[in-house]
């Protein structure tokens, strides 16, 4: 990939147009085997490298590597991340790791400094953060992102079945426990947007911190008062094989459909290494149709 | 170290006499200078190699490598992370990998690879995950570790006061999160003490999943039926620094202390390398007194 590119940007900057396409870096072993490469760091270097040149090459400007398929490799699929996440963002993607940390006290700032520090190893643009803890438990990683720049979005509501026992249980103070991260996150970004971190776009003032709503969620179902966050970016995984479809996205987030980042994983990198520059381009377009529909 | 050593154990062995003292190996920056170490990724091998040996010298069963430590210093820290685990489980230590990973799918089966699979560059004997998208999502994890002989510690319920809004909320089924996870935790292990996965020791069968509870919460208002989960194993950070005392450790506990591994970090850490192995010996004790208090 040729490293020139545009400095990193916010996550503001990156919905500046309304929702964004993410395409979902997700090497599990039948997909490198699909495309032809070793179950190996190399195949998932290879992998990783290959599937942002398509992001870049079809203007896909968000791409978000799975972090267990190269922990999968220990060490050596780590430093394979290294390189795709640092010529990613050396083209100009914003790169999103998930990675689904969480934990507390100095642990947590561990977690951030890893993700989150401007010249880390494993440097990144934001980072997926788990909330079981309690979302006061992630502020060290809420501050590392603000100190550089740089968002956490931290899980929310989740479209597997099984997550109702957790996210659907009723906090001390009346709110659905993903609905108590989605108010608890946009009063952190209500607090920030004083300090003018937030950026005008066409779609108001947001913040840096962002939540994760599955794409096949019922937001309603899910006590998630969307219009009530109205600063809060949203990442949306589950397009395409998890069953929810772009053209229906504004259906499913409505007037916060502008703040989505739409992830699509297997229902892009199925299309194979040769046909992904192609197939991004379709879902940009089928992403485009859902967000004016 | 020497590399001779016992084969790896099961929980159950690791508990075969009653409660089992864990030395978690967290070389945040401050400790590394106060072992005179670099913060780099020689500085975290020699850190965990001398913790590991100290563990070993003292007869402190089992060691708890804390992930995110390592994960700052990249692939670099990583390799050095495989060597630390690596030498401690062929010196005979159990090996606790506090990750508190959690996904869904085959995304939560990468994680299990990773650590869990006999052969990984990461293996451990146990992981810690975290089920904020429901216990029933960490299934394939589970599937690995028994297909493995090895253990998960779900995070349940920890001391950190930022927790309550998600792990006390009411979950539809009317119990607490919390105390849903633990019960989850433990219908899953009477489901394999009929595969004879469970062992009989002092304690009587328990299975190989096991809860994470924080040494200073109080089980009852967490809703936490420690007696109703009679198969379950129990990881208790927080001992020392955070405030929980080994002494205490029945109070807490009651008739399920001998279920209980009891973490001890800061408090074993800061005697410095040329102490620790003195340190962990008089902790050994504290703890045997707790036990039989």
């Amino acid at each position: 990939m040729s490293t020139e590119g545009a400095l990193a940007a916010t996550v503001a900057d990156v919905l500046r147009d309304g929702a964004a396409l993410c395409l979902g870096i997700d090497p599990h072993p039948a997909l490198l085997a699909a495309w032809g490469l070793a179950d190996s760091a190399d195949g998932l270097r290879e992998f990783g490298l290959r599937a942002a040149e398509s992001a870049r090459d079809s203007a896909t400007p968000v791409v978000k590597p799975q972090i267990a398929f190269y922990e999968r490799h220990g060490s050596a699929g780590l430093a394979a991340l290294e390189d795709v996440m640092a010529a990613a963002r050396a083209a100009g993607l914003w790169v999103l790791a998930d990675a689904k940390r969480g934990d507390i006290g100095s642990t947590m700032t561990g977690y951030a400094d890893a993700w989150l520090r401007a010249g880390a190893a494993l440097e990144a643009d934001a980072l997926t953060v788990s909330p079981y803890l309690g979302l006061g438990s992630l502020q060290p990683a809420v501050d590392a992102a603000i100190g550089a720049g740089k968002s956490l979005f931290v899980l929310a509501a989740t479209s597997n079945p099984e997550a109702a026992g957790v996210q659907n249980a009723i906090a001390p103070d009346g709110a659905s426990v993903a609905g108590g991260i989605l108010q608890g996150v946009d009063a952190l970004n209500a607090e920030l947007a004083g300090d003018g971190i937030g950026r005008i776009g066409r779609i108001g003032r947001i913040g840096p911190i962002g939540v994760v709503i599955g794409a096949t969620v019922q937001p309603e179902a899910m006590g998630l008062a969307l219009g009530e966050a109205p600063r809060t970016p949203i990442l949306a995984p589950g397009y395409g094989a998890q069953g929810a479809r772009l053209s229906d996205i504004r259906a499913t987030f409505g007037d916060a459909t502008g703040r989505v980042i739409a992830n699509v994983s297997r229902e892009a990198l199925a299309a194979g290494p040769e046909r992904l520059t192609a197939r991004l381009r379709e879902l940009a377009q089928e992403l485009a149709a859902g967000v004016a529909a």
